[in-house]
């Protein structure tokens, strides 16, 4: 089967965890609107096809389903690319990390867009800067702690005992912080070995280097959800 | 099976969710911290109990499995609870309708604390009242109207075709919006006839209509994630 992914084509957004998983599977699948432009989306949007009504991409369609949300796209892939290892118990796992993966995303948003997603960041800077401090003090460490937390117990447990999505997650997570906030990653970078360790493992598997080193892979932008601004990660 | 919910004792919040589905569904349920105390959740918290580390409440014990995240306790829940209809396409459906109820109280709950969880509501006051304003003039109208037309279309189709555990949180969220946002529900009331008899559905159920009248529903108040301030639901 040929999954069509559905995504704004400027970004890499919520997409992006849709499309390490099926460039890391390997499997065949086409991003739409970066072949036919971001119109291809609306239709869906606006309920002109048939099955589930998505409220905004990313959405997958695989045969005659129709998904949307990262998380449940995600839930859905991960036993057909091998994804997540086998048993509920673990599936249950890898969904509940990728939900908190999920909240950690909205809060990283919402670092440079604490007012309004449709108004512009100069718009809203004074509210960003006051969010971005609380993000890099309490909200940053707190999230990072837990999924080196999270590792550390995995080992040879459950999730994340084998590769699976979560890693990959994991990895644009650490990629996209590394980018936005390179200053308070750095601060934090001795208290998250295993992360690190991580997001090496997942960027040296064959298919994840060939994509991040092709055309394919956007860089990051000021669109997207990672954004570097200056002012909301000073030096100290 | 006897399921043990974890949830702070003095708020619905995100546990009201999962409360919802037990009481509809009449199973033998224990809600742990408003038996023994809210520091019955923290071991699960700091990492001291097997199995999945959750980063937050709520979360369900279910013999031997530890799940957390709503969504995820949901999915779960809802075939073992019969609350969602059979087969794969509909489960996922309810999940991506599940998911998208999730970033709606993200928003409800960022409409008082634009800036910081961590700090009261009188120090964000300013954002949040320039966050309310956008979230009643564009983003509840525009969530609301996407359940409106999933509604609309599910009729004896996939999901909504049923009675769902989604059913019961749209109840929960057009309850929670009437008591925070008053007027600008009233302003919307023409345009969800069918999120209204939703809600006025289930609220009859029999086991639900027990629930609300018993003292085990902790009435809405300023410590959760509805909340009524007068500034920032304005009457025009």
């Amino acid at each position: 089967m040929r999954y069509e992914l559905y995504y704004w084509s400027g970004i890499q957004g919520r997409g992006e965890y849709v499309r390490l998983a099926l460039e890391d599977a390997g499997v065949d699948y086409v991003d739409v609107a970066r072949e036919r432009g971001d119109n291809a989306i609306m239709p869906f949007l606006r309920g002109r096809q048939e099955g589930a009504l998505p409220f905004a991409p990313p959405f997958l369609k695989a045969g005659r389903l129709v998904i949307a949300q990262t998380v449940t796209i995600l839930a859905y892939l991960g036993p057909h690319l091998g994804l997540v290892p086998g048993g509920q118990s673990a599936e249950i796992y890898a969904q509940q990390l990728q939900m908190t993966i999920s909240d950690f995303i909205v809060e990283i948003h919402d670092t440079h867009h604490p007012i309004a997603a449709s108004q512009y960041y100069e718009e809203q800077r004074t509210a960003a800067r006051k969010r971005s401090q609380v993000f890099r003090e309490e909200r940053l460490p707190k999230f990072l702690a837990y999924f080196e937390q999270v590792i550390e117990r995995g080992n040879g447990r459950q999730a994340l005992s084998r590769h699976s999505y979560v890693d990959l997650s994991l990895f644009q997570l650490i990629s996209g912080l590394d980018y936005a906030f390179p200053n308070a990653m750095r601060r934090m970078q001795k208290r998250i070995p295993r992360l690190r360790a991580l997001a090496e493992r997942v960027a040296e598997r064959p298919n994840i280097a060939a994509y991040l080193a092709s055309p394919r892979r956007i860089p990051f932008n000021e669109e997207g959800i990672f954004r570097h601004y200056a002012e909301l990660d000073p030096t100290r």
